[in-house]
């Protein structure tokens, strides 16, 4: 219920259109939080571009078409992450516009593809193995209106690889870098850069990496006082963060 | 070595006034990397009005005060951190200017008061034990050129605490959470406000709150989408980020 | 052997209707405890309407099914926990009135429907993920006599959600909350409520949620003093400790 | 702000006593939760004679003072938790009526002895060593009105001494167990009564106990089935629910 | 290399029948550790009565079949721990007298039944679920000439069936206890029986069992002072040390 | 209440000199488990030589002078483990026959020393530092009538220490080995006897040793079946079942 | 960018053959990291003889293909780890010279054999289960020039084993050592040997192994001064830094 | 017992100057491992310049000083590490040529310089709180005989500051680099060297650094190939090892 609906139950009140009774009803029938942030989410997510956004994770294939097919209803870019080959084959063959991108899982309806960033957000990956939690960040960024810059296999055993890349990387507003094994390259790269930098542990490695503690560790504790941290593989939540910031 | 000075010793060799060994020399002796790297630094510091950072845990008093004072020689702002009462003293003795927050053991030079971030930073507590970390992290932010705003004790439990701070959380345009225990505080947060949200796990707890793991876990696990995380009790981490973030 | 049998026992002896060695005998192969305690054990589950309850995890279809319909011979109310299909299967087959729950594996026989609980008991999820642990509760709950609301889907990160369920929660005379990632509901719900929540952590995230281990941290240092937890996924649990402090 | 406040409300503008301006400056500036919320719990304690409570632990003597002060002037029962000696020594030299209990750290205002639960709560500790966190738990349970009978050192490992209090345990309402070590004694008490037991995981042991994880992964997978879980060693949170459950 | 063939060789050498050069090649060709140990184990086996033992988990069925064809040669009594069923029929078929368990897995070789343990030895299962850990341990005991008696599903939360087989129990010269969950059985047994218990954590459960974790670290710190633990799942280990014992 | 007080009471109950009310009410207030266990366990304690233990830990000097003072009344045997130099010099001062055991915190009443082992205990440590759980094994079996040899610093990166040993290991019944560190030790000495070993691992070492839970998780994986385990720093528990296997 | 390319780009611009602006875009477009480094370790790579190197896990077979198939073109050893049966058949199909060794899924391109090592390096395996991955290390330090010698299933707890292979040990330059369960055959043989001895923790084991953890902390404890450790598995990288020891 | 031993004892037998009982008396009293490997290990120590090495930690200074004292009367190069001050104050009052190193706890007593390392041992650190591991590696590695360069505070925080040491530690035949916090360290120094890189955890960091643990795991998963790893703050070991390896 926004101001402009409470203000004008007071104004019906007054001009006797409406009785107390009658208000107080419309007042405990439709609840203040829930229909003012409900709609209010609804709106924001409109009015600032954000996307919907579907875990597929954990339902069944019927469950998301359902629910992504009512989000496009109102929303021109809805996104749905980490979903199986069946969820995304049933996506596209009952939905319009919906690109599937195998290695992370991710369906993107991007309809609205105007560009809010203002800077270039750019994705970071150590190694070929981490490029599947890098393109989940990628594809959340655009949907978002950003412009990616993906720079891939940059990993800081070899660092002169990272070094060649160095003014690409500065030339970014926002720097997401997803690393398994060891979790280096956000330090490095936070040492380079003078931006936020958005570490994604991934689970890739064996052993004593279990699956993407030690690089939540590594990244946790690093050095450099630019690099904040968000859960192991969420590349989701990386290129979301990112986007905000870009857009402050 | 900058562009303009490689221009210059390409111009000398040219011109005959240096000869090529004594400018292969040049470039041997002044390496790339350490000299333009270090100043960069420095100077990079200075232009973007970034503070220089000590942090003081494991370093001696005498240390601190002997690497702040050579620092203050070239920088308006220092900030020490995680220093003990001796060292406090010691820099308050010795060094002009030192401000001393006990809670956090943080110690301000701050000669540069401009402002710099573009909106506010807000930092928040859950309890009144996470005050400390949060004092960190808000004298980081000051330090670096930003208006804080600091709301403290509105843990989840008390729910209605956070309802009635909606309107100065929606204000900020980066939010900073301190919490310990379960650390749920970040993720309710992140749901009310649309800015990006830095969570700060405190090591406050007993128990299986194991020194702050239980409450870091759950902020990596938050179902807020605009939400990353620092290490345990890294309040300084957190407002350095925000800054960043609130100056992009 | 109860009271009444010992009683028996002594006066038969001093009767002289069973010499010594036949009592000694008697208490010798009727020993006291095994006797008494399974006789109890079952005596007390029909007189407080109490289900048999059979974990079917780590049996064959066929041992569940031999259990269970022994069960059923005394007792009108038995609950099967954790059912494969093919042992829900061969229980549908085989005896009457199994009601199956797929979500949960939940296979509940409800001959006696009496209601025994004094008020309501709401069980709550956080997301939709958290059904199937929730349906255990739900499932348990009311087989044990009681009046189940199911609130579900109201998870932190949008505050309203839960604050417009706020009257249906306060109710409730016990609360069960299912939650996985961050675990952070129950803590939310209990500042809302005044009395007992029940904390179930379900195995629901990835990454760092390391199988519910998050949430089940995150339950255990709830800053809300009216929470205690169980184990991870276990909403049989929950329900059947909701149901005994509805009856108290 | 009451159903009574916002019907006077509406009352007034249909009257023209208030103009819309004003009843949604009102509304704006006395918002709904702030108010009512913090009222609420107020006096949602006082009438349910819940007490209120401090916990000391990160709070110097003289904060844990002047908190305790305030609310004595609305409380008559207010309990201390974790105080060390010097916070105990100075609530007991400067307000009225502190009881001290040393081993567990509580202080405890007890100004309205009434009796609010409907039946006893047992408290039991299997050790000597766990009677402190046992007492946390009493005293806690004794403030908010209930007859608390205290059954120490019944370990597991002597099965007859919990045997020979079987009745005692049988005639409780609600259990309270804290056990440290293996923490196995809920699962024992829990097979012996049928009403709900809250188990408290201890920090008592060494080596493998790792400060009372073994215990609490016991408890938490106790295959007793109405048991549940509070932090390692938090008495008050037990002691709190079992009131809460014995009122209910 | 025994004392009776060093004997031998000093006397030829004596005797000139061996000249010292042949001697020290002997000795340096037959090392004393290699021949020596290799021998003296295998004779201890035979003399001992003990079993060879195979563990085939991580060998092919056909280097199973190799090993346990060769040991058979030699020793009337072998043991195959963990065999999949693939293994187990290969066994079957190609090796006379292979007894096959499948709930654990072993394959049993028992030619030589004598009983060589002193007393009897009891195995207990704290639930259905742990049987077949307790099974191996069984026919381990069985094949290293034990007497061994088993009683399943005595857990603790059903007291009385543990009290019921207590002098079952007591008549016992060691006992192995087998159990899951919250692990408490071997403690309850421990304080019941003055022989030694070894207790055998098994991976039963869900959720905050940890695959074992919890039973494990329950036992390590078990208050009973006549407990020892094997690794979780380690029937076998179990039934060899209680059969050491049993003829100690 | 033994049997043959049971028949006592049946024969008084039948030549009439005890009605049968009288009759119940002695067993009711006699209860067979409190009244038998206790007495069973105090005497089985002194027919079997058993000592009294108490563990100082967690206990005010005061309080286990009390518990030890009572015990020494009925027992010639009483160990205290784990006293702290205060406690042990009030146990000295005020009860007679008091030895200290400074390294391990042992203090011990050896008023009966008759052997009862049928063999040798070998009790052996790794390093130097492992000798005060050593000794505390080593007092433990001592004062339950036990031959101990202790053979100290023979930890496996010295292997030549222990196989020099192998004789006076070969000779012991039971063999205790403490070790920090890696744990490797209880490994080899299994593999050198055909003896049960009672492995203990120590907390001794740094980093990656995390407390002793190195050389535990190492024990527990022993490749030497005749290995079981103890809590870290156990050294009671291993001297304890060590003489119970002696004496079988 | 080499020292003699500089050096021609200053004679150039000196003799008037290359103007500044040339020079310097030279200089731009030639990054002097991203060109040196990628060429240094191309070239550093061949003339040391160092294989290339593709780790197939994470990578489909068609990607493994493509990158051997290229490095192929300069490097006359290649050598790919981790391969599926799927990717070896694939790169047996295609490449000429392909060796597979399916235990480890090592796939071996071994042009050049020229022997590089001074001395001779030995692999050692605890169980016959280590033998994948200690022959991972054997077939990287063959491809890497080195003589390797194979001693496997010596596990410490048949020392004897171990002893009669102790010249074969001696004799090596460096040990590598693979175990699992409680690896502690690094801290015996590091006794024995006073070269480098490599440890290699391996998954081989259950329960309380922790898919490795138990023999990675045990190798990091170990007491023996001349071992260090490797990821879990990793026997590349042992195999791999035994070479480079073996050639310094 | 030398080989040489051994042919004498056989010539005496021949020539008749020794009976064979005598003769085997000898071998059964002089064990050829006892003192064999004794003498050996002694011998080797002195022929190979090892130093003799003291663990101060968890021993009295006094013993300490025996030990130190003994080793000298053989040893011109002895070792102490981890003593605390009162240790080093007893050793440097009473043993002559003490030289103490408070920032690592080291004692050195270092008779004998000759240089045995064939090149030279770089010693780096991370950051300034890493040094008193890195001087531990320097001190041991000096008195092993070698020439090592110290190169402090290069983190790859600050990545120039690195790459301006790349050629002292291209130079160098080993590399040991210790670091706290993300250990980053190792794998970009791996990346820069083509030597055997030894990397040391350190326990320098807070929060989810949990004393080194972090660190260690990160270097446990370095993407460099030539990285191994020794325990957290393990300074010795690794300056131990890099001195083995350079003087292959």
């Amino acid at each position: 219920m926004t101001g402009e609906q409470l203000r004008a139950l007071f104004e019906q009140v007054r001009a006797g259109a409406m009785d107390v009774e009658a208000a107080l009803e419309r007042v405990r029938h439709l609840p203040f939080e829930d229909l003012g942030f409900a709609k209010l989410d609804h709106h924001r997510a409109l009015r600032h571009g954000l996307p919907e956004v579907v875990l597929a994770q954990g339902k069944t294939p019927q469950q998301v078409l359902e629910i992504a097919g009512r989000l496009l209803e109102n929303a021109p870019n809805v996104l749905v992450t980490r979903a199986s080959c069946e969820t995304a084959e049933l996506l596209q063959a009952r939905l319009k516009g919906a690109e599937y991108f195998p290695l992370s899982g991710a369906v993107r309806f991007w309809g609205d593809r105007s560009v809010r960033g203002k800077g270039r957000i750019a994705v970071v990956s150590a190694g070929t193995s981490d490029i599947p939690v890098a393109e989940e960040a990628q594809v959340t960024a655009e949907v978002m209106g950003n412009q990616v810059e993906t720079i891939y296999d940059i990993g800081v055993a070899g660092i002169h690889r990272l070094m060649s890349n160095r003014e690409r990387l500065s030339g970014a507003r926002v720097v997401v870098v997803c690393a398994g094994m060891e979790g280096a390259l956000p330090s490095v790269v936070g040492g380079l850069v003078s931006c936020p930098v958005i570490a994604v542990p991934t689970s890739v490695g064996y052993g004593a990496s279990f699956q993407g503690l030690a690089a939540l560790l590594g990244m946790l504790n690093s050095c450099a006082s630019n690099v904040t941290v968000v859960n192991i593989d969420n590349g989701f939540g990386a290129g979301y963060v990112a986007s905000l910031i870009n857009r402050v």
